[in-house]
Order: structure tokens, then sequence, then C-alpha cells
């Protein structure tokens, strides 16, 4: 293997026999390494909403084969009781994760792809929509490598990069968004330093991101999220790249809990704050950030998940808001695979879509 | 039990044999109650450092009785030899947390106390230090008490109050001092929401501060670090109050490592930002927070204490600060118990000690 050649792991597929969606456990690494093959409708709902699979573009993928996965299982003869059929998968995966502007993308085209040949038969829509699958993964892999390369023109030889949760190849497919110029830089022997957040309390960044990154050979230092303050004072840090959830029209982005904060702490300091994702998360029938409904979680994730004893007493309440909103004022650049939007966004992302601001 | 009755903890004390000093173990709480009763130094110092003894005052009374129950020990038949033996035990002592300022300075006094009665045998000075240790204690329960009283002034009925880390009752002696103003403010009738970062890594908010909010029936909500932003935003937050391992004399605060980032956060936010301490932390033989060793701590304690499993791979490298320096120009005021010190930060502390700016 050649100093710089990366191995890519492959997070979600269709099963070798074609029925199933085989996907890599996200919740169980770093520790344990389990291959998952999901076809029921329960499994699928659940391994999204147990963050099994993650991260917007792998959660795009795996709902592309998802839908193809329960439309292989209809017994429907006629088109229209298929497509109805479609349809209530397509609704009962959407609920799965409310915040996922991604997903419901990649259901509705799965059941556009359904609904297209209204003339054939059930059997040939069926095949339709696998192909239908495995576009959307084929031009996920093509849009993270264009990511990645705008993202490394941001940065140069050296630099030292914060991130924050994850969005490697393990959320996406190959490069990954956030990551990606990491990866790329690897490959083309240029040296950046990755600074990881662990990202509490899901801890994506202890458990994925310094895996994936310290797998590739790329160098990573491991830091809880409320050392960022610290590692920006000391000169650490060049730039900040965090992956989206929901961009509003106006640049205003929903990403992991957390994530607004380490916005705060980079203009604070004057380190630029990248956001990196695919342009389908620009969700522009929303006007900012406080159309974004923001998912509540657990309080237990918090008390309990991953640890030995309840890291707090029982009766004590928790609040766990597993997003939040990074206003535009405070984003540098949004990268994404059609190119680099700088403020005012509101003009700069109608303009990558050919829309006019007031769309 | 009156309502409004709070039964307070009682972190270190005199054993009752006298002869060594006993502690309630924070390093096992929320979900162990242990006690614990030390006299040997190799114990005294593990304690420190092991954290089961923590929060600036609760170190400066330990330090008191620790040197006393080691000068029990002590075989010396003159006071020369005497001395020399304490100031061992001083040095020793002193290494087991290099930023704690009020553990030096407690050593000191005990060591002055050692060493203020010359003429006298050395059973009378052993009675002399433990004197002097009582009154540490005693005073810094005085101490808590005025702290609490200003930094309650400081809020009104119904507020939300940020705090990070610990620094209640176990932290101090009855009130605690960044806690102190919502235990007074709970004895008087006054209700202030409590919201207790979680303090990774150590988890000092969920394992003490949530603890000792929640048995005194305050109310008290428990985030993680990162989701101090998004409840600043929502308008939670009407102040923020933090404790203080060492403070300069231009006003830069070391303290848990994450208080910067609340401070940068609360300055974004238009909220008021708090540092509350004993004076004896202030020290003015420091110019500014340049000049304040950070301790760099295990990175095992990132990855590994309190998991079920290890949050990332043993290869992976962590940076682990125990402290950071929260610039002066971040923080509103300065809560002691000799008064409310507002910036500039350099001429209100000097006035504070009758001292010139300049000193």
């Amino acid at each position: 293997m050649k100093p710089d050649q990366i191995t890519h792991v492959e997070s979600v597929r269709l099963s070798d026999d074609g029925r199933a969606v085989r996907i890599l456990d996200q919740s169980r690494l770093p520790n344990e390494t389990v291959y998952l093959e999901l076809s029921e409708p329960e499994a699928l709902y659940e391994a999204i909403h147990s963050l099994r699979v993650r991260g917007a573009p792998a959660i795009g993928i795996f709902a592309g084969y998802a839908m193809y996965v329960l439309a292989l299982r209809s017994q429907a003869t006629n088109l229209p009781d298929f497509v109805e059929e479609c349809r209530g998968y397509r609704d009962y995966l959407n609920a799965s994760r409310p915040t996922a502007v991604n997903l419901r993308h990649m259901l509705d085209r799965m059941l556009a792809a359904a609904e297209s040949l209204p003339c054939m038969d059930v059997d040939s829509v069926k095949d339709v929509m696998r192909q239908a699958a495995l576009a959307i993964h084929r031009e996920d892999i093509a849009m993270c490598r264009a990511i990645s390369r705008y993202g490394l023109s941001l940065v140069k030889d050296g630099d030292g990069i914060l991130t924050h949760c994850n969005a490697g190849p393990l959320a996406t497919s190959r490069y990954g968004t956030a990551l990606g110029p990491l990866f790329l830089a690897k490959e083309e022997g240029i040296t950046l330093h990755a600074w990881c957040d662990e990202t509490r309390p899901l801890l994506q960044g202890a458990r994925l991101t310094a895996y994936e990154l310290q797998q590739a050979g790329i160098d990573c230092t491991l830091i809880c999220d409320n050392m960022a303050s610290i590692v920006m004072k000391e000169g650490k840090i060049n730039a900040c790249f965090v992956g989206c959830d929901r961009v509003a029209r106006n640049g205003d982005t929903a990403n992991k809990i957390g994530t607004s904060g380490v916005a705060i702490l980079a203009r604070h300091y004057g380190i630029p704050f990248y956001v990196l994702g695919p342009s389908s998360s620009i969700d522009f029938s929303c006007p900012d950030g406080d159309h974004i409904p923001i998912e509540l979680r657990d309080g237990e994730e918090i008390k309990s998940k991953f640890f030995l004893q309840p890291s707090s007493l029982p009766e004590v309440r928790c609040y766990n808001p597993a997003f939040d909103v990074t206003d535009h004022d405070l984003i540098t650049a949004i990268v994404t695979e059609r190119g680099i939007c700088y403020p005012p966004f509101s003009e700069s992302l109608a303009a990558l879509f050919g829309r006019k601001s007031s769309d």
C-alpha cells in the first residue's frame, strides 16, 4: 500500500443478494465492527432513529436503498396500489428523523421514480427504483469528491483543522463532506492536523471521526467539546470544518448540537468557519433558522448512555437538543459540490442554484 | 423540615479522633457516598491529585487539616527539626495540584503557624497548628456566606443561571462560592433556575453540581457543555456564575476547562458573566493569564474514565488541559467575600486590597 493510499470504509450499500440494505452499525464503533442487513420496515426505521446509520448523505443513500428494498416486498399487482404502498413507506421512514432534510429529499426522489412511468408494470418500476437508488449512491461519491476539492482550496499545508461531530466517509460515501478535504489532502501528500471535538452526548467525534482519521493515517487529536476555546487561543486551529443537516436560504445552518458554539468561538478568535455539505442540504423553502425544527432527544442519553454508572441522579432533569442553528453571520463560507458561497448567503446560495434571492 | 431549609453536606473536616482528615470522596459521587479518613502523606497527596477532594476552598481547608495531621505524626523533639519536617510536607502536598493557588496559600499559612512561636515546645506548636486549621475552616464558611450575599445581589427572582464545573458546598463549606447565591436564594424563598454544564471530562457538573442542587431542592437542568450556546440563544440564561482557581491581578481567570468558552458565548449573547471566588484566589504576583501554568492531564481521562468502553481507539492521541484562562475583557464582575469588582480589574482588585494597581 502506498503511504498516501487510503482504504475507504463503506457505510451503506445494497446487500449481495440485492434484497436488503447493508450497513456498518455506527452505533457500535469503534469497539465493534458489525455489519447489519436490514429489510423490515421497523428495522430500517430504527436504524435511522438509533443512529446506526447517520450523516445526511449516508441517510440519503440509505433512504434510496430502503425504499427499493421495501418496494421489493410489495405484493401489489397494479401500479396505483404499488405507488400508494411506496407513499406509505416514504411517510413512515420520513418520521424517523425530523431534522434530516436530505432524508425527505431522497425518499421523495424514490417515490417520484415509482410514479415516473405510469404505463409500466410493477416489476419494471421496481427495477427503475433500483437504478434510482444506485444513482443516488453514485452521485454522492462524486458530490463528496467535489466538496473535498473546494474545501481543500481553503486551507494550506500544515494547517490545523477543528471538526465537530462526524461528516466523513461513514456519514457519506468515500471522502465525506466536512472531513473530505482531510482525506483528499492525505491522498495528495498535503499534511493537515485534525482536532476532533468528541461531540457529546453521542461522542460521534471520538467514536467515528477520530476512528476514520486514525484508520486513514491522518494526524488527529481528540479533545472534549469544551476544549475548543483553549486550542483556538493557543493558535492550533487555522480553520473549522463542520457539516450541515439543513441550511436555510439565508445561510442559517442546523448541525449537530454544539456547532453554533464552535462558530462563536471561531469568530471571537478570528478563525474562519466553514460549513461543508451537499447542496441537497439547502432548503430554499426555509427562510431562516427560526423555521428549522430542533429534535429534542431523551435526557438519558446525557446521563446514562456509554457510562458505567449514571453521571447524575435519576431525578435530575436533562435538556437534550440534538441540533443547534448557527447564525449565517458566523459562517465564513458554505461549501457545496457546486462551489463555494460567501456572504451574503441569501444571494450567493440563490445564485448557485440559478434562483432569484427572493425565491 | 421547612420547605426552604437546606441540609449542607460536609466535604472536609477533622475526624472524630482528631488524628485524620475526613472527606466525602467526591470522585465516587453521585452513585456512592463514601467517607474516607486519611492520615498518611501519600493518601493525602493522592486525595488532592485524584480529585477526591476538589474545589479551591475545600482544598485549602483540606491542606490545613492535612498539615496538622502530618505534624501530629512527627517524632521530632526540637522545633527546628519539626519545622523542617513540616516544610517537607508543605512542598510535597503543594506538588499535588500545580494550578491551585489556594492550596499553596493554606500550606504556607500552616507552615507559618508552625514557625510562629520559636520558643514553644513541639506539642504546643502542634496545638497552635490545630487552631490554625480550624480557623481556616471557620473563615471559609464566613467567606462563602459573604460571596453568596454579594452574588445574590446581581440576579433577580426567576432568573436562569448557567454554571460550569462545581463550586458549591462540596467544593467549599456550606454555601459554596459560584453556587452560593443559589443556596442562599433557596433559603430566602427566591427562585433561581440552574443550568449545569456537565463539564467534561470529569463530569463535575453532572456528578456534583446537579447532585448538590437536587439534594437541596433547587431547580436544575443538566446539559452537555456544547449545549450552552443553544440555551443562551433560547433566552433561558440571565447570568453565568463560575468559580476560579486563580485570578491574575489584571482579572484574567484560570478555572475549569471550558470556562473561557462559556464566557465567549455569554459575551456573544449579551449575558453577564460573573466569576465568584475567595480573595485568596487572587494572585497579585501574577500579572496576567499568560503567567498561569495550565495542568495537562492524562488523555485516558477523555477516552476511558467513566465509560463502559473506550470512546476512541487506543492509538488516538488526546489533549487534556484541566483549566483554561478567561480573558479579563470577557468578565462582567469578580465577586469576592470583600465585595464586587468591576472592570478595569487591575484597579478594582487592587483597590479591594488597598494596593496600588501597579503593585
